[in-house]
């Protein structure tokens, strides 16, 4: 898979009118019971349905736990899954790792050299130390966990730390570590509120936005608050496409889906003159 | 392998005299070279480490970073290397997972079903719904991290949030979580003279103290201050032990540094009046 720059990024936002994500989270339990009958039934779901909405997106996001979940097997759908994915899309290991240096080398190894993601999910606790090894590739891009999508978000991300939100000075701090041309940030989209001022802090940087659909986020906000002169916003959608259906029929619903959320980002790029 | 209740642990560290942990983080660039011959030189190394170290430790450690750095086959090593460690040694999956609740549920099964882990050491950054999936498991551990051995660790966990700093508060919440019989936490050996106040809020809970030895941390006052009455410690040694000697002697070197620890653990267990 080619590197992906922040310039080729932007290009392909621009030619497919679309910041789309799609989350490719494959559970046994619910992808359609006809795929059950063949060999490798999670690539078969993924490949239907990266076939199905390639021209619509420019990111797929593969959540690494689902194929942890299935052992060896799901490493090995999961590796499948990844050469399949036409190399101009960026691809991000949803990972949400982090250690110590000697450690995070170990897994930006995995990620970045062994399986060649573009990019990985990072959880900010442990610090600097723990983020730089990701940062030492060329080309290659950390998504630092900052306001996520879910209910126990409040718990230490929302608390006050210097007369500031954890995660305002989680942001602050982090910007400094290295450039919009290989960090973005993940902001849930249930936090559409907070765009607003996660924007003033960082203006340049892409943020990945998971939590529009299923979670409740709205894209309307989402890019009201949070877009800028050249997109600045992957948004996500998991469930909300690839379970769309679960009958024979389910890569057919799962692009009706993307197509409907591509509609709507594209009036969104034009309102904000990106396009 | 057999659940670790919170009794069979204390149980296994009165009998052995000793609450080491060892950590199993094969490198194949450290590891001597005659093993790289063999079909599977990780399985081997950790393999003759286990042998070499079995009666002096109660826990063993594998950083899932190591294994997952070498693709399918590192993951295969692994596998090997838990089903090879006896049932009555306390393991510990180091993957510092934590994410979305149907994302977290899918890592316990991985370590906790699949891999079937005792326990698993987890990431608070997105709070209680993040980590409770992998408490509803009978008889398995969460290890959550506090406050770790690096330099990072200064970034987020020290700073004061509430008057307190953020590590504080991270534990005072997650300890109304769940209980000691099913949650630890990750404290660094570098952080002794935090340990006193870490007491106080959590007089019963095991704390994993990794740090000892290559990073720096000491063994008599990680005991002065982090051990109760049932001891309440698992140390953990990686490095100063699997990579005691590079040459063929090393898994004889490794249980001489193993063995050193634990005769300076009996002291300290005498000292506390454990045993």
């Amino acid at each position: 898979m080619e590197l992906m720059t922040r310039e080729e990024l932007i290009k392909q936002i621009k030619e497919k009118k679309s910041f789309l994500c799609v989350g490719l989270d494959p559970d046994l339990s619910r992808i359609p019971v006809h795929l059950l009958e063949l060999e490798d039934p999670i690539f078969e779901f993924n490949k239907q349905i990266i076939d199905a909405t390639k021209d619509l997106c420019v990111a797929y996001k593969p959540n690494i736990a689902f194929y942890e979940a299935l052992g060896v097997s799901g490493m090995m759908s999961l590796e499948k899954t990844l050469n399949y994915i036409p190399d101009s899309i960026f691809t991000i290991a949803d990972a949400k790792r982090g250690d110590i240096g000697n450690t995070s080398k170990m897994y930006a190894k995995a990620f970045f050299e062994n399986m060649n993601f573009h990019s990985i999910t990072v959880a900010p606790y442990m610090g600097k130390d723990s983020v730089t090894p990701f940062l030492t590739y060329k080309n290659k891009w950390v998504i630092l966990l900052i306001l996520t999508s879910n209910e126990g978000a409040k718990d230490f991300q929302l608390i006050e730390s210097n007369n500031k939100a954890l995660y305002q000075y989680v942001l602050e701090t982090s910007s400094g570590w290295s450039s919009p041309d290989n960090m973005m940030y993940v902001v849930g989209a249930t936090r559409a509120e907070s765009l607003h001022e996660i924007r003033q802090t960082v203006p340049e940087h892409f943020l990945l936005v998971p939590g529009v659909g299923n979670q409740g986020g709205s894209l309307a906000e989402v890019s009201k608050y949070g877009m800028n002169k050249d997109c600045g916003l992957l948004v996500n959608s998991s469930r909300g496409i690839i379970y769309a259906s679960a009958e024979k029929n389910f890569a057919e619903m799962a692009r009706k889906n993307a197509s409907e959320l591509q509609k709507k980002m594209q009036i969104e790029l034009i309102r904000a003159h990106v396009i």
